[in-house]
């Protein structure tokens, strides 16, 4: 699978979900016998959705509301929401700039300070509806925050960078120590994201509860224009898929969840990313799509406001029904948008599975869009 | 040809009608002295071109007229002619919908219940003209259904849906036993989709006269990207005809006709459905195409009106003629959606063949399409 | 290289001008050193560039005018100017046709019968100016009309057709027997199009001077979507090469030329077209763009006025120049349609080579364009 | 790796840039930490940034900017700075032409005759303000000029051409013996464009110091349509990587430098080069994007000026900050085009690498752009 670029560099090929596409080879199933269920650690949900700690898509009521709906929200501790006291009315300011001056405006609000106590109101008034509760902080600010977080009391603590690994240098700041930070919190964690086999083995070796897998390239993204850094989502699946399959025998029995993060944009998306091996999915655009997002139509990544390399845009999203509809419909459109659920479900049946984990041995081919 | 995907996933490579094309290698021939006569079991037919049970394609009187120009017309029975008495006006108002509320109108137009005595008197009118009649069930309303179909007298029985397999899994309801169903029924069967080699191998052994090979992704189909799934179709009506040749030799001789059955939308898609080792297509868009058409400009699937999770669009199609010159020309147009027949003659006789059979073993080149 | 299609089919890869490019990879040459001369039985041409007999492209006097500038004229003996006395003010009008009547006005223009008498004075016209004379007929046509066209005298006579066969079976009429007709004749003959190694060697047998590699499939032509079929000019032209080579060694050292027609429409078409082993290219649309040419500014082939299949549209080109400006410049346009000769020149001096015959030896990459 | 293109000719499969990235796969580190610093001979940069000579992108002024920045700026000996004693306002017309008369109008700005006065005064204007100095000449004018380029004083001589060979052959002028006249200099010599392992072993055996990997098809460039060569970058840079390799073992320890020189146009691409094995990048619409760049918002190359057959276009450019706001950000767009050497850092951090050399090894998939 090795391919010679050139006399001095070789390169293995890569995928993304665009490239693929599940076959239906075998019986078929009733979709009313099939289920989407999961758990990770103590926490078990009826769907395999998780709300990505991103502004446009997850506040503390539409965690709680995903909550209701069978996923898992994550709030993003890092965002307007633990900046500002009321961020509702500079959300809706957010659709309102105009294109050129919108990376300025998102530089400057993101610039406001963290407060701790908003940190700690915000995952109470997520504990209070009864819902699982977590937050993500990045690598960077997680030495910082951790305390108050775990304070506040949180189920599952998300570490969340565009790329992390379990071991990050620098002369200048003291890094985290992923092994350790992870053996002495009393809390599970998901950490990531991850985009290849090594990366992620040695990420699962720190302890944690799943890995992410992603490289900071969703929707809104331009990591590889800015970066040249690309690693297309259905390869990078499969080799975390791996990666946990190999970690479970070297550890004797520690299951790691993967879970896609980043260039799941449709139902289709969704049904890709478990045939190629994740556990669940964390889902941005996708659920920004709903009436009720937090983004008001518009969504955004924490990369879009980067002080001096911004590496993501604001963009304009069609929204398609409420976040119930986007899960569970019924749909007014036909693009894979709305009824994630029901079109997930829909697809296992057609194909003959009953559940997530059997889903993911099911065929895929290989067959590039080509509108046929 | 097996690719690794990643470390926990292999794939392999499927192809579509515009990946590839035929070649001419041989002798040429007269257009004249081609046949492009097929039959399936005591019913023979001129043409190869089945006319896909679908209100914007084919009505009682479009299936008599495709009948009478050597094709044949398969009637929707869970279709809007046997739900409402005069579905004409229906038919003429679903073209002036605005595009956004195309989906739930027709969600709603669906909802009307089937009546058993529409059933009947569409199927006798066109019987009453003296061609070949032939009616479609989804295998969900089959058991429902199809007393009152054979009663009602069909020389041919189609069960089609999205994904249809010889083993359906249900502990709601019970499922349709195919292969008893098959055995039992005094008419012959045309069963589909299907679009791999097992899938169909399993519909040929229940005695099935036919298989259409597709999984629901013609021209106004989202099945990609809503559920993930795409069987690209040159690839899928090779591997079904790889199954007939296996099923052949394992029956002792049981032919089972293979029909491409979407993605077949010009001319040329046909030549290649045929080259890829079809016996006949099943068309949607491109008798659509017809001024006579019963979706007068437009077309839509059942998939369309799905109740919670629609999984195509209603589309505006060129109308290019009348049935007869989307047949047999003259064509006035120059993009393959016209005079269907005499293309396929003629590329038969460019490339040397004088009847369909022979001309499944024409030499076909992979050159996706890049502009000259 | 031979590929899967599915179980009951497999393909070869076939690579059209777009996939590919040369590369210099050894010395450098002063274009004023390089040669673009090349002959054909008796017959010598300072460049390899064959006007193609369509009535947008070539008319008496652009023969003429071709001739003098050092290429090959050849006039279609089917066109307008043998159907009318006068055809300057209909070939005026067809720019003016609306899209959808043009069509329709090509097939009524060309259904006015052939004059034998306007054949022999338009061959005599393009004779008196003292440059080859060259006219075109095709396969069909050849019985008819061969005698009144070696009776006005051409020196090459081009038989030119979508696909012509060394062998063409017909039970309608008596097919031209190409082998006992080049035999007879006095002239030597250009034949084709054909596109694969056996199609094009056995062409070769039948003792003909040249063979055209094509498959009715230029600019102005949907032959891939009304037939299809589709022959990759970049692997055509190198399989007719390999032909011309075995037949070269089978023959004991009779050379036959190897003209690439169709899809040649830029110089670095030109230059592929050569790099792949053609001898010369036969151009259609490029030679369209002249100011002088007969289509003024419009672009058609015979495949669109078949009156009952028509397989190609007429298209709107630019105009870059006068046919000397075309052909040697200078250009005032960047995008490869101007000075075709000079860029010819400065490729083949960029990569080191002097004359046509080693230029065919040139390094080629696979390298589909991706913009940069 | 060798393909069949057809019987006659076979081909190797090259990359571009877009068919490449690079991928996170080991530890990470703080940006801080990274060194992006590079030397060529006596010459230390604290970026591998190098302003091509180009009007539209270097001046003296710009070239001492760039220097005062970290990189190396090459003025174009052979530019509208020698041809005029004033080229500002003729820099701010071009901006103005019309695009069919761009052409015409380069073409004839740059028939003015070169000054060597002039050539004398630029490069004295740029040594005065203490920076490294460098100018470029074609091969064809390096005979004539050299001597006034030496004695005004330079320390990086650069011949750049479309494509340079070692060895150039010419009955019409005696040609640049690249060997004899570098060894006779005694400034160091960067020399290209060369996109093969072969070719680029030959300039590495005449002396250079460095070698400019590239063929003439930059942003501005039509050399593929044009002249049908096209040298897709990524397998050119690495090619010509393995040749450093193989002339550093052959020459006893002469490290040549490889400078990507082409198809370099945002932050992404310089990651990507670099990947591939350069040392340094010659950017070319990538500077031209600064406001104070001295084509004002407008790109043009040497090659579409040329008289008779221009391959190249005067292209209308975003302006994204000013010179260092394009090198060193803060950066206020979010495509690449700012900020290069940030996100050079960020790009190199992210995969664990702290310096250039060390990066050259990063893990590189084959992933073409499909938009996920």
């Amino acid at each position: 699978m090795d391919i010679e670029l050139g006399r001095a560099k070789r390169a293995r090929r890569a995928y993304s979900f665009d490239d693929i596409a599940v076959v239906p080879s075998r019986r078929t199933r009733n979709p009313a016998d099939v289920s989407t269920a999961w758990s990770i650690d103590a926490f078990h949900f009826d769907t395999p959705i998780i709300g990505a700690p991103m502004d446009s898509v997850m506040s503390p009521s539409s965690a709680v509301r995903l909550g209701e709906l069978g996923g898992l929200g994550v709030l993003d501790l890092e965002g307007l929401w633990t900046r500002y006291d009321d961020p509702e009315p500079l959300l809706a300011d957010i659709g309102d700039l105009p294109g050129r001056s919108a990376i300025s405006r998102l530089q400057e609000l993101y610039s406001e300070p963290i407060k701790p106590e908003l940190v700690r109101d915000r995952l109470a008034e997520i504990r209070a509806a009864g819902v699982t509760v977590a937050g993500a902080l990045t690598p960077q600010r997680t030495q910082e925050l951790y305390e108050t977080v775990v304070a506040a009391g949180v189920d599952l603590f998300v570490i969340r960078g565009t790329t992390v690994s379990a071991e990050h240098v620098s002369t200048v700041a003291e890094p985290l120590n992923l092994k350790k930070f992870i053996y002495d919190l009393d809390v599970p964690v998901i950490v990531g994201g991850a985009s290849t086999y090594t990366a992620a083995l040695h990420l699962m070796r720190t302890g944690a509860a799943g890995v992410l897998v992603g490289f900071g390239g969703g929707a809104a993204s331009t990591t590889r224009a800015t970066l040249g850094i690309h690693a297309p989502m259905a390869t990078a699946v499969a080799d975390v898929a791996g990666a946990r399959r190999d970690y479970l025998d070297e550890s004797g029995g520690r299951y790691v969840h993967v879970i896609a993060d980043g260039g799941v944009g449709t139902a289709g998306d969704i049904v890709k990313a478990i045939a190629m091996g994740a556990d669940a999915v964390m889902l941005g655009v996708a659920l920004s799509r709903a009436t009720d997002a937090p983004g008001r139509g518009y969504h955004w990544g924490d990369e879009a406001h980067h002080a001096k390399l911004p590496r993501g845009r604001r963009v304009k999203v069609d929204q398609v029904g409420t976040l119930e509809e986007v899960l569970y419909g019924p749909a007014q459109v036909a693009d894979g948008t709305a009824n994630l659920i029901g079109a997930l479900k829909k697809s296992m049946a057609t194909t003959g599975y009953s559940d997530l984990k059997e889903f993911q041995r099911v065929e895929v081919v290989l067959a590039p869009y080509t509108g046929k």
